[in-house]
């Protein structure tokens, strides 16, 4: 059986950063009380003691492995990640990560600090060989859920290299998670033709076309709509800015739509749907965004997230073991690599475009 | 008065290009017609003879100012800009914009090709000093009509100095056009902070500080509608997708709401609320997108508007000759050019980023 999967029966033992985000201890307590109820897992929270067995105490518990696990402190949005890891080494998302590490734990989920999060993964578990920094994944809009966005947002000023990389590890994601046999791979540009785009797609492209990966070609921003592509390969300042235009074009719909229909629908119906299309492009706050490229399993949950997203973001957590996703992703990396390599040593374009990376 | 204004009560001469688009002349024709009714213009319909002459009659448009220029054929979209332009040096595009060129007109429309517009513009008009491209610019989601993007698509991989004069053009466009006095430029980044972002928008961060514009720093994806900023400065490379994606996020959702409200409201209301949604995401369709950075006035239609799109794009022709909004594009690019060779001269921050590129 594969060290980070989990393919058989038993129960999945997640590291809950209790103190992470807007709400915690209160919401990420009573969230992961939720997910008990949900999936098969071993719950071990990690946080200050007092408060988090406070919030505990309200649940009953009884017959369920909940384990507490102390830390002291937590890591804020507002602190420089890497510094503030140095400063506060018993920080809540630095124990609940070293239980991943020490093998205590299957997977560690946090609604805390992104920037800290990602830290700590790469202080603890390591990055995957060709990396430079972890990256954020998966499908990011409830009306297009079947089409993953890498990467959404950590990396800026992405060589080619990295691009096809993160091709790697969204095909992975598809197939594994998503269940979607040789997953289509798109790259994201302004047009559909070879030439399109700027320099940076324009050398991707030839990249992605002679490596294994079912690549497409170039898609366009309308194609997160279109299901032409499962995976759609930007760098993270373009993922970024799209996941946050969604949220606030999703914001703005739904705020049209209440006005529009306003007399036409009873208060609670026109609440629930304006609900429902600001949810439908807020997807990682109801199911976590995995992080790819480290060597274990790391869940983020949006900051704002209350009880539900985080039991949503555990459930993603539990399913990112089940399917074996490092592992699966650790040797699809390092099968890009290899080829990546006979290519150079060839006379081919791919080793004209490495070389000038 | 200025040469390209035209403040007076005299009717603005605008070119249209009547071939253009997926329903010319059909469709630009009956159009221009609808926007004899709505303002005070000359219209000089540009196009082959006969079909043209066609369409035509079908109004009856006595005591009105209509002219038809004749041309000789058309460029399509999938024609390559600069070799068609060669080719058919008699196409609808052309003698159109001829027209500006001579001072026979005082704006020109077009459906047609983007490409061989703005191909045609630079070629007849000539860029104003400082760019290497004409930009796109202006607001274009409906539920953020006060925001205005700048470049919308045409320029990829932009040095610093030009993503300050798409912020200059900007400007003038938020000022002139949108009446908004001193208009707020904000940089599209990933954080607010000014180290976040890519290596381009940092360079460009420095740049926008020291010049005289009301520049408030960095923006997110989200404040295209929190109306922080008047003015959204990215490369043409995001743009375009952002466009694409709203457009496409837009009709999404659309379908979303119109499934979610089937049997609560009537059929017609059903596809009113429908259509509305999707407008308010495509501006342009509605509008038209001016062309910034040529010396005379362009707007292009989306090809695929029907007459009351062709209508709405001539009403911003209008609109941009009567604000003089060349001249003053003109003027503002030239004190930003000045200001940043009187700092390159020092030895400021802005010298040292120049230098770079």
């Amino acid at each position: 059986m594969s060290v980070n999967g989990r393919s058989d029966d038993r129960p999945v033992r997640v590291a809950m950063d209790a103190m992470g985000g807007d709400f915690g201890p209160k919401e990420t307590v009573k969230g992961a009380i939720e997910a008990l109820g949900n999936d098969n897992i071993e719950l071990i929270l990690v946080g200050d003691q007092e408060p988090v067995q406070a919030e505990l105490d309200r649940y009953d518990t009884t017959g369920r492995s909940v384990t507490l696990v102390p830390s002291v402190d937590k890591i804020g949005d507002d602190e420089h990640p890497i510094r503030a890891l140095r400063s506060k080494p018993k920080a809540s998302i630095l124990v609940a990560t070293k239980l991943v590490k020490s093998g205590d734990a299957d997977v560690v989920v946090s609604m805390g600090s992104t920037g800290a999060s990602m830290a700590s993964s790469v202080f603890l578990l390591g990055l995957m060989d060709g990396l430079e920094r972890p990256c954020l994944g998966g499908p990011f809009l409830g009306v297009a859920p079947g089409t993953v966005m890498v990467d959404a947002g950590s990396n800026m000023d992405c060589r080619p290299a990295l691009m096809l990389s993160f091709a790697a590890l969204g095909s992975v994601f598809a197939h594994r998670f998503l269940g979607i046999e040789n997953p289509r791979i798109g790259l994201l540009s302004v047009g559909a033709e070879e030439a399109k785009g700027n320099k940076q797609v324009q050398e991707s492209f030839a990249l992605l076309k002679e490596s294994h990966l079912n690549f497409i070609g170039n898609v366009e921003g309308m194609d997160f709509f279109t299901g032409r592509a499962d995976v759609i390969v930007c760098d993270g300042f373009v993922g970024n800015i799209l996941m946050k235009f969604a949220e606030g074009l999703g914001g703005a719909l739904s705020g049209f739509v209440q006005e529009r229909l306003a007399g036409s629908l009873s208060p609670q119906d026109l609440a629930k749907i304006s609900d429902d299309l600001w949810q439908t492009t807020n997807m990682p706050r109801t199911m976590g965004g995995p992080l790819f490229g480290v060597n274990g399993a790391v869940v983020l949950g949006h900051g704002s997230c209350e009880a539900s997203g985080v039991a949503g973001a555990i459930h993603t957590a539990v399913r990112y073991v089940r399917v074996g996703l490092v592992d699966s992703m650790r040797e699809e990396l390092s099968q890009i690599h290899k080829n990546q390599q006979t290519a150079s040593e060839g006379s081919g374009a791919a080793a004209k475009v490495k070389a000038k990376n």
